[in-house]
């Protein structure tokens, strides 16, 4: 298959079982807050698997817990954007991301008196708890967020196209903040064993064929004019602004947010057609609890609300 | 690298950076435990990967939520053993496995009466969550169960032996419950690539090579005198009870759990060397909530029971 050929790739992989069930949330979602005006941002976060059987036992997965984009989408519920977060079944969401395993059962006091039990969040605890719960039930109230998730690359592909065909009536109002890790590379259905690879037959070699690019649709046919920001992890700083430059001169969007794995927490480079800077988090900023995510996001709301308005002007 | 040559392994590949701390830990928790006399699992849990580069963006995993593990661990527990949990990294816990994602923040409720914030668990929660919140502080309390984690396969393989070291002073009186789903494939440390493969260097071709069966020196060297039960996990039904046999012809252990990916929830089969058996949730168990993990422990306890008192009577 072609890199270009992103048509065939919807051709020959089925949509995930509870597809039709997602796109009717996308849907009422995206009607509701096009009524309404809302700014809209679709928020990607995870990493996809490629299965390698298909009863899958085994599968190759990319590297990412949904720091970034778990973070970023409630930095944009505070800037008031109605958040689509398409994330990874299982990876950080929103708001729960700060409590992860034992804490939460550790922040607990048990308290039996005769018949009743109670139990209530240490006080100690409440001062972190309560801003990120008020949050949570602020969101969910006013209806402002749509959890979405994927597992496999094919899932992820299919929510995301599905997704465009609702933001494409918020013209410039849409945001794509696409931070998921999503593999280059697949296995096509009809090159999957049924069956787990069994061990006694000795080591397997695995042959990955790569998955259309669905940056070129997306950015020229499916949401022509919302504001498109990709990302790009490196581990290797040489190819970092090349490859951010190769990507938007390729498929002519707005921004690619550029990081190195190892230093992805405190530092990003913004490269737009015409610039490139870097946003970092001091040592003091950092050590105070500031997250990257929070000047990233002030950043790329800036930049959509100049779009906007220049949209506006013509 | 042959099948046997388990050794070469351990010389080629570097314990995990955090490994001399998780010994300690390991060895501080059986001494206290060895001293009292308590009986004693290791209950192994959830995926270990495969990097496909030392600076890891991708990697082969595993299926496993670490369902398995993590429940029987409650069970052992319960059972009065002294519990090493030795996971992956962000796969299922014993008691924080019951409230996933959002279940915890829809549990509480937010009082602000005046300058005092409070948070409680709203009433109809408290039900569910005041027995497994009690459960979990007593474990802690009691120091009953040791938290060890992992994420490679390379990461396992070092925590498995060390943990063995420390088990074998336990002689009988060590269970080893290996639930966890270890690759049976790997890329040794000096094929790897140092940076993320690129996709513009065309579909990589992954080479795997088979990972020494540790089974082998575990059963006869490690802890010859414990009592070691592993898993044996298909989606070929046909190949289940051979496959199991097998293992238990090659590594003369004790206890093969044989399942089905598809039916794992409610149905096992326990292949020991003389006999097989199944062992099932009925409908009505399923429906009331009963995990099949519960008569899975019950049974290996009443074996590892009969095991202890057979060799003490020799």
């Amino acid at each position: 298959m072609s890199q270009t050929h992103w048509e065939e790739f919807y051709a020959t992989h089925l949509p995930p079982t509870d597809f039709e069930d997602n796109r009717s949330l996308l849907k009422e979602f995206c009607d509701r807050h096009n009524k309404i005006k809302s700014n809209v941002v679709l928020v990607t976060s995870g990493g996809t698997t490629v299965p390698l059987e298909h009863n899958t036992v085994r599968f190759v997965d990319n590297f990412s817990a949904g720091t970034r984009g778990s973070a970023s989408a409630e930095y944009f519920l505070d800037h008031g954007y109605a958040v689509i977060f398409m994330h990874r079944l299982k990876s950080l969401e929103p708001f729960t991301r700060h409590f992860t395993g034992q804490q939460f059962l550790d922040m607990l006091e048990l308290h039996e008196s005769g018949p009743s039990t109670t139990i209530t969040v240490d006080p100690d605890s409440v001062d972190v708890l309560a801003p990120i719960l008020q949050k949570y039930k602020n969101a969910r109230e006013s209806q402002m967020i749509l959890y979405i998730s994927f597992t496999s690359v094919v899932d992820y592909m299919w929510l995301l196209r599905a997704a465009c065909e609702c933001l494409a009536t918020f013209e410039q109002r849409a945001l794509l903040y696409l931070a998921a890790a999503v593999s280059d590379f697949y296995i096509p259905s009809d090159k999957m064993p049924t069956h787990k690879m069994q061990s006694g037959q000795g080591a397997p070699v695995i042959s990955l064929q790569l998955v259309p690019k669905m940056l070129a649709p997306l950015a020229s046919l499916w949401v022509p004019h919302a504001f498109v920001v990709s990302f790009k992890l490196e581990t290797d700083e040489s190819l970092l602004i090349t490859k951010s430059r190769d990507s938007l001169n390729k498929y002519k969007h707005k921004l690619v947010i550029a990081n190195i794995l190892q230093t992805r927490k405190h530092r990003v480079v913004f490269v737009t057609p015409t610039t490139s800077y870097e946003l970092h988090l001091t040592r003091e900023q950092a050590l105070a609890g500031l997250e990257i995510e929070e000047p990233i996001v002030a950043d790329v709301v800036r930049k959509h609300e100049e779009f906007i308005n220049s949209a506006t002007r013509q």
